[in-house]
């Protein structure tokens, strides 16, 4: 059974490092007293300063209505070992499952919006809101990262990254090439 | 040394496959006389058909004025073999260098539109901009792919993966879940 993870704080401006690689996520919403997750792919960086992430929510989506009535979500990333939840959250609909019970996961308090951060994953990043211009069109979501948390153990974590078709690929190992790099690239 | 790697077509509803689990790409562009190569890690599938992609490419870039002025580019995934490659044209500007020349890699003609593949990495997607609204707010360009190519062995190449700080991630081993999910959500 996978357990809570202690967190600590981590700088909003550098969620980039979790998330440019692609993993797949966990979505967590809340409104009024109707929470969800949901299973996410489709998601960039869009800046540094303010921490601004694109994110895709179809509208066929239960969490759609709670992020659009909220204007919050947090951005949780699980480890592989939860790769069987991964799957069943997205398998169902919030709409007839409460997620949080079904797949006994455990809904931590935010400190800055009103969706619950899920304790089982290896970071958490608390997000509000911040452009709906495109949600219509593209049910794109522009979110600020308010508040980042990450585990001590994070850089040793294995992420999940989707490829469609129930095929996932696993993070792999890590190589540095700091020294060709340009230092004003260094961000 | 690379060498160019022989492609064939693939379906561009379909380029989820490659992009969504989030690899470093290099972005080829070209307007009149003038083609470049960019680097670029934030990017995400944004629907199925039309197969449309969006991707941030910062102003300070020169390809940023390219793309504008043609509407076309080709977004190329390397393999990790390349990666000091993928630093090198990340750390200086296509309005001082040829890139094609200076990295010794082989434009290909693309079929759908004027800006050329990039013929040493494994997948090329053909793409031609599809909306432009938010490229003035937060250089977000939404594309259209159009052409899609891959090559016989794009299953087995390593994919880089950025997390800042001139670190990259590698691609791991691949599970398949294909049994857990509902056959309705197999895309």
């Amino acid at each position: 059974m996978p357990h809570p993870i202690a967190k600590q704080d981590f700088p909003v401006s550098n969620v980039r490092h979790f998330l440019e690689p692609g993993p797949i996520v966990l979505v967590s919403s809340q409104w009024q007293q109707h929470t969800n997750i949901m299973t996410m792919g489709w998601h960039m960086v869009m800046a540094f300063s303010p921490s601004l992430l694109g994110c895709v929510i179809d509208a066929g989506n239960h969490s759609h209505a709670l992020v659009c009535n909220s204007g919050e979500c947090v951005i949780n990333i699980p480890s592989a070992s939860l790769v069987d939840k991964v799957v069943g959250i997205g398998n169902c609909s919030g709409s007839e499952v409460d997620k949080f019970k079904a797949f006994e996961l455990t809904p931590g308090k935010s400190e800055k919006v009103g969706a619950p951060r899920i304790e089982e994953c290896y970071a958490s990043f608390e997000c509000r809101l911040h452009d709906d211009a495109m949600i219509e069109r593209y049910n794109l979501f522009v979110f600020e990262v308010v508040k980042a948390h990450e585990a001590p153990s994070a850089d040793e974590e294995e992420s999940l990254h989707y490829r469609g078709m129930g095929e996932f690929m696993l993070s792999g190992q890590s190589i540095d090439r700091t020294e060709l790099f340009k230092p004003s690239m260094l961000i």
